[in-house]
């Protein structure tokens, strides 16, 4: 299939270009009987929108998401949910230069020699404008499972640039991530954060980080062996996020330097639950869940769209300068914290509901 | 759809168990005209095949191919090719206690949960010879993707426990990753990974490590958007792998401290062929391949099975000690290099077909 | 995955109620390059619209179409396409009496019961208005087909109740289908079926019909082995179509009667050309088509939607009577045609695709 | 994907050329805890297997089912199950002259012109041979709808050539089908028809039929909306089988005749269940399962191969006629009832999972 859906069960196809129409998703196999209107949505939304402090770019796009079928007197029918968001704030002349040329670190070269032909306005269907949808989707699927199974999720910025918070993702709340424009729960690394961003957005240049993610309550079981693990299934969702260059769970990178006898997390019963005292797997076993935390972290390099003067090449492959002359962001970590709460959202409920098909 | 099938028009569906009948795999969508013999496939599976050196598991299976449909008279003919290798050299015996515990760090505790049954000999369809068959299917697609295409897949052990080589991916050939048994074109860095492995062995112990995959010579333009990017795609890929923890492509997790004006590759013509000077994208722009080699990393911690004595549960949930007496790797990686290479090719592979439905 | 979609390369995911805020598809898979209209895509809507003539539903619905994505001045870019009808004319008063219980032949009991709700409003998504979407996808691949492959689609009714044309298909062109209201291209039965429905209406009843559908100019070779036969999907197709109760390509029900010697179609060589003599297959052998016409047939039973006084029961499952008030088609067979020409093209696009991804 | 699968969560993916070494499928997706035998699969197999019987193929072939992984102890685990069948009995000789020309009525010629290479030898894998890999997936799916549901699934020769029984479906029992070897229930009819295949047969030609299929006891609810339709995803089923050119649900063609006040299925309660009092529907409201009796017909065409001689063309186009050598079936009904049953089952047991995983 083509490359626009995401998740089997709960599925949802992504549309629309960043100057286009419109866009949005369709849901399809939402489940029915779930509660959500358009203002619960929206709230996620807002910590997605552009324009939102002053770390982020100015446009001033509303993001406005309109329900218009699946949803009947405010309750999911089982039927194709459709989220869509008209595009307002367009300024294609912002973008009249990209026209002719490649940006680097952009996708007008590949998606220009795939497809023959370029949305060029805005990146188009490259824009992260796209990834409105999959936080519009993934508000119903978090609500899914917040009020069905009790799962918690939240992701916050650990780091950006080189600065970094080493404080234990157990003690986060989501009310200490909003506490600060750029999402980090550590109010002293929050404030060298936003320092760092803002000297960068002086600099016309940009700056990228890690959002560190986690998954709590989620029941034990979700993953199919073998290809569709939920390691693999969460590393695909979090890597198909633009500007995403890696991904790791549990131990992840720094795992590789200790011993099996150090790695193993070993199982204990406490008060009639099946723990493991230490949780260096990231809450996963064979690809499945433990019950223990799902911990991840994710690579985001800094924003190709920069002020700053670079050299590249034209559509007649000619060497050209290039200034960019769009409203951008300095530092996208902040506004991506709601993409990977949605990206993992979309993941459990899809492999909660393939759990269910094939188990009782 | 269940988690047992990689790819969407080169399509795999892999089965058995490691001490079942057989294990082995289907595949579905291979091009007609292709010519392939058991003996080519038989080369990359001696690459994984237990029993190959001292610092693997002395365990002696032979992991013959046979090819029993989809191919005639030496070609492909279009339809599925069934790939499989009998089990032999089975001893349940030295698994036989394994049946009433839980192992730490297996997947023993998860799949009882599942499915309320588990074939607990050899880790069943959690243990890594599931692998056998991705490394056949991908014998067949790198063979392919060479003769058509011209691309060359390869990757190598950069890393065991704190040792790594800094050797450039540029200069390695499949000869030097050959040339020793940890499979480390650095022949200094091979020495000393050898010996910590076989310290590490003489412990009861295990060491993970990293794998650096390359993919060189692929065209422009592969990859969908805006989720089958080829890197979420390559992401997945390698974590299906058993033990992989994380995943990064081109600058990874160290490119999140770099400067935008830094990081973005710039264009340029050599020879009449767009480049990009650097190449911190790793090969793929906005998810499409670029044209420029795609490099990535592959974390894979320290095999669960270890010698050393363990605390965990038994089925009953009490408190029992565990002892392995299996014969295992202390370290995966180096026979886990074919697997990398073979799921590369499988990436690829899947989406070369993917673009020739869609483009000319 | 949910149902809601069709095709595996040119794959439509349709949604939308009939009373709800829109209906319309996202086509996923287009290849780039197409050029299409919003009107062109009209063209085809209007032959499915209601109130289009005196023996259909005086429904009033515009279906005005309208493209939000995946088309970059009038040429299709690759990505997404959103097609999008706006509902209006909702009357839901007319339905409010059917809010309460379940109309005979209709699916609000399916519903009911699947779901635990429903939106009752004009048949909610069971409504045939779903299939609009469909007609607006297959216009873009019907064009496609035409221009690039020279594929000619086209379908008419060859019976409504007991009245049939014995035409032969070969000699049928759209002006002549277009040529009356009930699109039968033999002008004497057309006036007899038209007659027909007008007395069955006149009865506030209904009447169902067969459908004569044509494929010409399909290259040989497309379809899948085993199971997405051309044949199986093409009935698949025609079977998810509102009121379709069965399906016959080729000899159909008729051949079985016939002897292997005389329905064997035996092959000859005409002007360089592999031709067959007889065509009792279809244009397909084995799944695959042999370049002979594809000809097949469709049953539509009477619209369930009937004036007429009927019995059934309440929500609280007692025993009532049904008046429906809503305004229908005494026979839904002269706006099937475009529904069924439109299904056409989506299997053989989707089969194309899949043959270019494989094949040469 | 390929088209070497069917369902989506219950999937099937079958392998193997009539005389290649095997044939067989994977199963993915089967629930954990079922208890399965070869035996048990055996006996579905021997309905299907050639040689039963004066009126099929005098080819001995034995058919043996071997399980080769995801049942252990005699159950299934969750994990895949390969089922295989070794092929015997092989005799290309009988298939040399074939090597070079193209079989009327037969798959040589498509599949030739598509893939550029056919295993010609019994057909390959177009052969019916292939069927035997969905009777044995068929018989897991089948066990597991009777014990864990209560569904039934039978079918029965209808009609042979012009001889049709007018028996009521609903007297029929699996015993009475197998009461003679043309598997129609009908002893008088069945006489007439075992006559008429061996005329046919004595004839060196071949006959068609149809068979009636019936599924009874399923649950309300099962089928998705909109194309994903019981009614369409059997049709698809059954037109997937080798042979088959027609399908209908219900009152299917003949149903067109009726008016809407006739063919609509009143509601009644009875004892508690919703009912309806006719059942021209065949079991489903709006591709969704209503309670009552799923039934249909599948009409399949004489078998291609005959003794007879008849006109073709060779591989270089060149005019020659055809004297069959090969053994097989004069009329292939008797040994097609497994196999529709079969798909039923498999048709079924899908969309249950489906349900599972939407609804509870």
């Amino acid at each position: 299939m083509p490359g626009n859906s995401f998740g089997q069960l709960f599925r949802i196809t992504t549309f629309g270009e960043s100057h286009g129409g419109a866009v949005g998703c369709v849901i399809d196999g939402c489940p029915a009987g779930i509660k959500i209107t358009e203002a619960e949505i929206q709230k996620d939304l807002d910590r997605r929108k552009p324009g939102q402090s002053k770390i982020t770019t100015p446009r001033a796009e509303k993001d406005k998401i309109s329900i218009l079928s699946g949803v009947y007197e405010g309750v999911t029918t089982g039927t194709p949910i459709l989220l869509i968001a008209y595009n307002e704030d367009i300024k294609p002349e912002d973008y009249a230069e990209i026209k002719k040329l490649y940006r680097p670190g952009h996708a007008d070269f590949t998606f220009q020699k795939k497809y023959g032909i370029r949305d060029w306005r805005g990146s188009g269907r490259a824009s992260a404008r796209e990834t409105l949808a999959r936080v519009a989707a993934g508000a119903i699927a978090k609500k899914y499972l917040k009020e069905k199974l009790g799962i918690e999720i939240l992701s916050f910025v650990q780091q950006v640039g080189d600065i970094k918070t080493d404080i234990d993702y157990k003690k986060i709340t989501m009310d200490m991530i909003e506490s600060n424009i750029v999402r980090c729960p550590d109010s002293d690394a929050a404030k060298k954060m936003i320092a760092l961003i803002e000297e960068v957005k002086a600099d016309d240049d940009s700056i990228g980080g890690v959002i560190f993610g986690v998954i709590k309550n989620c029941p034990v079981g979700l993953g199919e062996p073998v290809f569709d693990k939920i390691s693999a299934d969460l590393g695909k969702a979090m890597l198909s996020i633009n500007a995403v260059k890696g991904f790791e769970i549990g131990s992840g990178f720094d795992g590789v330097g200790m011993r099996g006898s150090e790695h193993n997390d070993e199982f204990y019963v406490d008060s009639g639950k099946i723990k493991t005292k230490t949780n260096y797997a990231g809450g996963t076993l064979g690809g499945i869940t433990n019950g223990e935390d799902i911990y991840f972290r994710v690579a985001i390099k800094p924003v190709s769209t920069i002020a700053k003067k670079q050299e590249t090449i034209d559509l007649e492959e000619n060497a050209v300068e290039l200034e960019a002359r769009g409203r951008h962001d300095p530092c996208v970590l902040p506004r991506a914290i709601p993409i990977v709460d949605a990206m993992s959202a979309l993941v459990i409920m899809d492999h909660h509901l393939r759990h269910k098909a094939q188990n009782n």
